[in-house]
């Protein structure tokens, strides 16, 4: 990056091609989207609790009920289209955006279909980036459901192309987790690719965790404040102590909503490794073991969507601050009180974090806001 | 606290009085303590796969089966000897103890007995300070499956015990966790008698979280890295949704493991707390809200039982220097490569992090070693 010319990259950032909202109108589990009379946009049905909520609600209430009481998100403009995107960048100073498909990505397509739906969904983020070359780049999204041949010929077609600088997986994997031994191959093909993993949380915890008052009360604090990053936390360590980042060394991994809990909890990580008996009589507590803090500081990154410096400071701490990259998780989170055209608290609330934690137009400060994604993800110009 | 003669004070630190111990030995389903003829020390069953495991070795082998097969921890002397507290303190500097019984305290005691036993058991927490005058002080034991006068009642009573400065509280309550409106009153009086909240974990999360190979593969690494810290955030951010602290002002809650992830979370929290529609739509976000930051600031303590100077660090951002509290968690994580009457990783472990968070011998070093215990839990000599 030359700093006399600094970016400001968003690395979190979702797209719904026209193609996937089909997809998700066409079901009746969650993740669907249903339309209602009511409402001037179709509701995103994605947890638990909302369908449940939906559950409770009359067929013949769908006509009259007031859009507040419906249950998801409405799903805006700004989840489908282009021109909302590129908006959303320029209010915001963002010169580059690597846009993924939001969770739940292709979890539940059926694996017969898979391989082809991930291809053309890989294939309109491609064109949707040409449509602005140069501020588009994107991650791809991987049929984890087809069968292995099908799921290692998607990468074939994802690396070659245009735009695409690695995939976005959640933590099912292949329904057994991402410490699942059969991922290895996988993760060994887009390492060998150099396609990063943007590591991003779906399921969150059970929601028996969140108490009998949860769904009532509060509304959808607990699973996405906490649940989000909790799942990412026990992905990676699940990851760490299987023995990914040793199997494959050149695994490169963007962890959403900086590391989860990691960068806070690594220290205790290490402690109750090297004081667990099992382990340790297993003889995989030797003086050569790779530490987690060894996987923050040279296999993982992290994105800045933390929200506060408190969280921001101790995420540069563990990766250091070469490894942190700027996103807002747009169209998620809309502001409530202003309007969706104008500024968002998750670019100012994140950006103030980069500010507080480095110091307004640090070195350190460009970097996290775009220098380290231009490097780390190559973000330049394709011919 | 005068800091011309700083003293170190362990508020961390378990201890397992003879007749709970006896108690433990009575139970056939965890926590129980199970003797083996080819183990010199009983083994201390507490997580269900350690259970599991028994169930899985015949009883015929019980006989010969070579202790590091064997399942739970070995319940040394540390455990109940008040000797060997003493040893650790003399051993690492520790001037002065806040000794509280061990997780899961009286939380599977039958509703009949709980007022007793918990009397007995703080009767005996008091007569162990007692015996080592200024150098020892407790956490209470709360009778919470008892009737709720019986409860109440027990606050009466262990208000008026000679070095109790607080309970040790799980995040179970009264079955429904801590945001159940019928724990108000009992906040209420714990804090109208200026008895601090030692928030400790001990559930963690439903074991499917940790995948099939955790069990076999990890030790309990997962559980008490990522499962402790993690219930006690959910536990403290459900009390905060349900305005426990609004509803209490005066409630001084002390986080076990530096607040599990709190400090790390705090910003999403808040971010999805003004982006939720739903308490956005019940005007629960208005301006006179108290945000997690405050409680984090004015409600509540941190032990700095953290291993890490990168999360000790969060942990001071988020609560102030003056908010945190040294401990070792004594005498659960002994060292297993050298002998446990020497120095212990806890204790280094945790002491490197203060020192390099805020320097060796500063202030703030001074404070959280001890400085704030004293101040806080007001640890002087009684008459």
């Amino acid at each position: 990056m030359s700093s006399s010319n600094p970016k400001v990259v968003d690395i979190h950032t979702h797209m719904y091609p026209p193609a996937y909202v089909e997809l998700l109108e066409s079901r009746k589990t969650i993740p669907f989207i249903r339309r209602f009379a009511g409402a001037k946009d179709p509701r995103y049905i994605i947890l638990p609790a909302e369908a449940e909520a939906l559950d409770k609600i009359a067929s013949s209430e769908f006509e009259t009920i007031s859009a507040s009481l419906l249950p998801g998100r409405p799903i805006t403009t700004h989840y489908s289209s282009l021109a909302q995107k590129i908006h959303f960048m320029d209010t915001h100073g963002i010169d580059i955006s690597v846009i993924s498909l939001a969770n739940p990505w292709l979890d539940f397509v059926s694996s017969e279909v898979a391989g082809e739906t991930a291809k053309s969904v890989n294939s309109a983020f491609r064109d949707m980036c040409s449509t602005a070359p140069g501020r588009l780049f994107f991650f791809a999204t991987l049929p984890l459901t087809a069968p292995p041949e099908t799921l290692l010929a998607a990468i074939g077609h994802i690396k070659g192309l245009k735009y695409c600088r690695g995939v976005i997986l959640g933590t099912t994997g292949l329904g057994k987790g991402l410490d699942d031994a059969a991922l290895v191959p996988v993760f060994r093909a887009l390492a060998a690719n150099k396609l990063t993993i943007f590591l991003h949380p779906h399921y969150g915890l059970p929601s028996e965790v969140w108490g009998p008052r949860a769904t009532e009360e509060y509304g959808h604090v607990l699973p996405l404040a906490l649940g989000f990053p909790m799942e990412t936390t026990i992905a990676v360590a699940r990851m760490y102590l299987a023995g990914v980042f040793d199997a494959v060394p050149d695994l490169r991994m963007l962890l959403a909503h900086s590391g989860g809990t990691l960068p806070f909890l690594a220290g205790r990580i290490e402690s109750c490794i090297v004081h667990d008996r099992h382990l340790v009589s297993e003889g995989k507590v030797g003086p050569r073991r790779r530490t987690i803090w060894q996987v923050l500081k040279e296999q993982v990154y992290l994105d800045a969507v933390i929200y506060s410096d408190v969280g921001l400071k101790a995420a540069i701490d563990a990766s250091g601050v070469d490894r942190l990259m700027f996103g807002t998780d747009h169209p998620f989170f809309p502001p409530l009180n202003s309007d969706e055209q104008g500024e968002w608290e998750s670019m100012t609330w994140n950006k103030e974090a980069v500010s507080k934690a480095l110091g307004v137009d640090s070195e350190g400060a460009k970097a996290v806001m775009g220098g380290n994604a231009v490097e780390v993800l190559r973000l330049y110009d394709e011919e």
